[in-house]
């Protein structure tokens, strides 16, 4: 394998694509074998495309016979490190907070929220899904006692920076976060902004060319 | 302007990052001039990607000196069609739904979740942020009175097909998914799928990487 600094952004935001495909192939449609044009072409990718990300992590399939899949699907996973379990912390009980908990396709993902935290005494002590909304006062000793890394925000722009703070002071390594605005972190601390505005206008784009050109 | 259907999807994607990012500067920061290189800086892309993505709609900016921030601000968002508001309905008045509808920052983007629609008796009639939760039923109607053409799924996967079959023949046109399973809609109409799942696991990779190289 390459060293991992050197792997293209991404090709790693792929890895997460081929999983799901190469998982729903090998679970629900009994595929063995497949070709990078047939995966590819299931995603949107170029066949040269899919070769060359998975190169970066080594040799998988055969020439002109393509790879089995339950064996790259494996290979991916463990690749991505979903191969267990990463417990999370989550901070925000909202609307937001309580859908991602409910979340279903997680667990294929190899993630589990397990605690959820608020300042909201309204919400402290609710339960969503089996788990009790906990103070956020709650969250270093919670964070250090079950070595959790992972932590997901769901908590209004404003008050994102101070959540983010404590996470990294109790130990999280790497933030998940839904508030819209950027956070500033410590090197070596790994942030993804989930950011659903963006994806409201790849479509806005699309409709607003079909009115003009009136297709 | 190029034709648009050979612009590359990625070029489509990073043009909101640049609005939002352009936004904030002509908004908060008043900055009045930027190069590409600030630019690409804040968003980690490299300046002759933010100059190659900017050509393919006109010539902006002069050589040497930068971009006008609020110039380029509403060309991008007038390229983006976010200078207008786009109505859309909702299908799917959960937590994710809720979540979805109170989300501050789609106004921003001329985004407006305008009618919400569940077929669940507990929900029609609920309130979310002064929107009434209507039956399914009443969708065609509300749809072809005002002319809406986006839709918004967030009910679970095994229900999703139907909705979207229901928005189509409705005449919605572009429909951003959020539900973990793939649509299949008649050509013309498009889709983003929203897949939450693969958010975590770029995090994971990271996690998973830390924890073997001891970083």
């Amino acid at each position: 394998m390459k060293n991992r600094e050197n792997i293209p952004r991404a090709t790693i935001e792929r890895l997460p694509l081929y999983y799901r495909c190469l998982d729903k192939m090998d679970t629900f449609e009994e595929v063995e074998v497949v070709s990078s044009k047939d995966l590819g072409g299931k995603l949107d990718i170029p066949s040269t495309q899919v070769r060359k990300d998975l190169s970066y992590y080594g040799e998988f399939g055969r020439r002109g016979v393509g790879y089995n899949v339950n064996e790259l699907k494996r290979s991916v996973g463990k690749i991505l490190g979903v191969d267990r379990t990463w417990e999370a912390i989550l901070v925000g009980a909202g609307n937001l907070g309580r859908a991602l908990v409910n979340y279903g396709s997680f667990a294929m993902m190899g993630f589990k929220i397990t605690n959820v935290f608020d300042n909201d005494l309204n919400k402290i002590g609710n339960v969503i899904n089996t788990l009790e909304v906990k103070s956020i006062q709650e969250l270093p000793k919670v964070v250090q006692k079950n070595e959790i890394k992972l932590g997901v925000i769901s908590v209004p722009a404003e008050a994102a920076q101070e959540v983010a703070d404590e996470m990294v002071d109790a130990g999280v390594k790497a933030i998940w976060n839904f508030a819209p605005t950027r956070l500033y972190v410590p090197d070596g601390i790994e942030v993804r902004n989930e950011d659903l505005a963006v994806g409201i206008v790849s479509l806005i784009y699309h409709l607003s060319w079909q009115e003009e050109t009136g297709e």
